[in-house]
């Protein structure tokens, strides 16, 4: 249940712990250290408190702080005993429905990792797909202890912030999101494309391919919402697929037939889960060209 | 056994009808009309003789002609009591590997037009893919009987011209043949994209794909040789992929990690055999943009 | 001095009259006609009340509103004894600061299409430029009487429209604006072009070019404020230079000495004053692309 | 008159001497000094030879050779005095057709330049325009003396090269030559843009445009012969326009009134005369893009 940070600011200090207590991971002592500094003017600068708190404490604070967290799609998982916030985190990248061939895998690096570095490898699952979570696994397990202990404390401050920013109401939000949006132009005509079909996927490393979202585009030649808001965008591969031939069937635009294009499928990488990607597609029944916008 | 167009002029009347034996199924009498006429200045015109030969002949010849031909991926192809010819053309397009499910599917769509019409369902197989033999097995069971065996004797002298260009050196060449090129832009330098690899599938309309021809781009940005050439461009859906993002990791060229632009797919339909398709790329490590060119 | 719709409809007859006496040219009849309409709930209402007055008016009547409409850049101009709103029009497509030579010409097409019409030329001068104005002359010139009768009461009422949005300050607009925007995407690096130097020129049929506006792209790769806004857009030819060298070269990007793109003129025309025309530039140092957008 | 690289090899010292005597200005001891090493096997191979007898010759024997030239665009150009080579090349930069002012501006260059270095200003004119002079000029005059008798000398062997490439027939060329060649594609009906007007300007820096040639697209989008070529590509700035507007009302194509695009201008510059510069059309009614090809 959201809490508003005017009601945080003037909550009694238990009450300020107890509405920020899954924040951080089984770590109410975070939110206890920040409480005599309220009131806090926005959401950024709670949070810029908190950090300063998880930076600023001893060494084997913040190991534990590392070590309350569980391991990545893990048994807990399946015995279903995450915090609900873990739960939540795990599941939007697919963690919670893994092939039985998946789950061991998981379960050699969570092994290996903890084996190398003596604590579980957090990562901030909203950011990523399964795939770079995989991918994250293996060039992380290169490093040395050292720069994983600042890794782990890094991935926890942005778990964090994203928990802060969706659990406080607050005039400002946290740089945590990211936005994914279309636009078709049609050359042919000299106008915005409308009522054309499109799909987004994500795509596995493994050749598999999850739907996203559908939609159609509206009389500007946009979806009425981003293809993804309100959260980081997934690193990861993704299919933007848009039903050109549909499209110009129905407008009795002249094309062969087969037409020349049919279902234009634009293949791209996220890289930045905070930005703005916008993936454009400028089309003819016998063109089209696509970039990154923004 | 190729024969030069000199050697057929000069041939006795029975060396000549034999020369040409396979050029139309079973049916040396198209081949003996025209011997006469001979000799002729170019293949074009040995073509359209013959092709007048069978125009004019009486409507019970031409259904004899008509009935020389094999049902498609038939019995007679299970038990290779196939000419050589057809053998070599139904492998074409992939009917001498059907599933058993396919195999059934044919034998069905087969039993229904020598139904409706009477007549084996003919078509030139090199101009298709499976997939578009299909499309006008369905098409061609709506029409009328008078219009199959108008289509029928179409297709037998487009499957003639091909064995014909095939089968005969002459100094001209009949224009039954099409051509697939690509050549690839590198618009971040300015420069052709010498290196990147490509490569071309046919892809089914169940989702199946097929790896059609691998090729690496030169210093001109082009394949060495047409990505399909010397023969019909068979009508069905190809795509076209592009190892764009290792590209630029051989050229040292900044981008994101993962790269925005990895593998990059062009989707696009043959409609028209004997013709010219040019599919570029221009691309950068952030946009592409293709069209059909010629 | 703007009056709010409130004002209008609460005001005396009188009083409302006399605030839209210069709507229609010296025509405080139409006002007169509508006001025993009031209260109206939206610009758009009155309008369309007073647009039903003019239609509905005697043609005696529609005449006499014809001849209160002054010549073309006539004589009235440079006598200085036109209306304020006529003045202010008529300057905006460049009609008061005609050469002699252009001056003479106005002069004779005015007489002309007096001589064969028997009303003066009206032509909503804010959606034209000199050019497409002295285009309509002649097209016009070949009509009918009839036509040219019925043309000249749409115009008459395009240039109310246009007062009426100026000088009423209501919750809606009447549609009589369009928007001229840009925007620079860099697709050498993959990220709106910011700091890139434009500028707008009207191009007359003579081959001047007048500079309308100047502008530098901001971090979205837009201008601040569109290049034309709040007023139609008018039909004429334009040229939109983008300084592109300059960009690339401030980059540090690499490029050719000269750059093989320096200045980018992109030359298009208006058709639809009421329109949104979006002109884009994808651009990297070696290749650009435009369009109309929306 | 041309002569064969056979007949050079097999004619008498003196008659080879005579022969060459033109290839450097005034200075048949170039051509004295490699007759012994006859039979050239290609023109390289001569030009090679005669390259390498400059560079070993004496510094005073080089300072000669510099001397031997004439002052670009300078009296002895006024005064017809230039040998016929030097006639033609300056004549290809429009040297021979200077206004006052500019041969005034040529006179001062000329002066400070010798005064500087205490040598003619030499550059190989055919690899620029007059703008691209003036800049070479400005640039040249803040290097040392040192490096400008070199690069005097490269500039001197540049223009050689281009005389021997002209004069001599033999089966290899120099690599002295680029092209500028061009081809429009329309993408709104998928095929190359046949009859398309297109004009090439020269741009000069005073805001001078010189038509360079005019050509209309054939069947295959491309013009008959290259824009530019069997010369190098001189240094410099140039609009290339298509009459875009004219070819779609030409094939009945709906677009708008005026439509919105009309002339079509392209900008670019030439940097490196011995490339070859492919400036390509992509073309809907609606959009344009192009890019250095090659």
């Amino acid at each position: 249940m959201p809490v508003s940070l005017e009601q945080l600011n003037s909550a009694s200090s238990d009450d300020f712990v107890a509405a920020l207590a899954t924040v951080f991971e089984h770590s109410p002592w975070v939110a206890a250290a920040v409480a005599p500094g309220r009131p806090f003017v926005s959401l950024a600068s709670l949070y810029s408190a908190m950090s300063a708190a998880v930076r600023s404490a001893s060494s084997a604070k913040r190991l534990e702080l590392i070590n309350c967290h569980p391991d990545l799609a893990g048994k807990a998982a399946r015995a279903s005993v995450l915090t609900i916030e873990s739960k939540y985190e795990q599941g939007s990248a697919g963690l919670d429905r893994l092939s039985d061939t998946e789950y061991d895998l998981f379960q050699r690096l969570n092994g290996a990792y903890r084996q190398k570095f003596g604590i579980p490898f957090i990562i901030c699952v909203r950011r990523h797909t399964k795939d770079s979570i995989l991918r994250q696994f293996e060039l992380r397990l290169k490093h040395t202890a050292e720069a994983e202990h600042e890794t782990a404390i890094n991935e926890i401050l942005r778990i964090s912030g994203l928990r802060l920013d969706q659990h406080v109401v607050a005039p400002d939000r946290l740089p945590v999101s990211g936005q994914l949006t279309t636009h078709v132009l049609n050359n042919h005509d000299g106008c915005p494309a409308e009522g054309m079909a499109l799909t987004l996927f994500e795509l596995g490393g493994d050749g598999t391919r999850r739907v996203i979202t559908e939609a159609v585009t509206n009389h500007e030649g946009r979806t009425e919402t981003p293809l993804i808001s309100a959260r980081p965008l997934p690193i990861g591969r993704y299919e933007l697929r848009f039903e050109v031939g549909r499209y110009y069937a129905d407008h009795g635009t002249p094309t062969a037939d087969p037409p020349f294009l049919q279902s234009v499928p634009i293949e791209f990488s996220v890289a930045e889960p905070e930005r703005h990607y916008h993936v454009p597609l400028l089309v003819t029944p016998w063109s089209f060209a696509t970039y990154r916008g923004s």
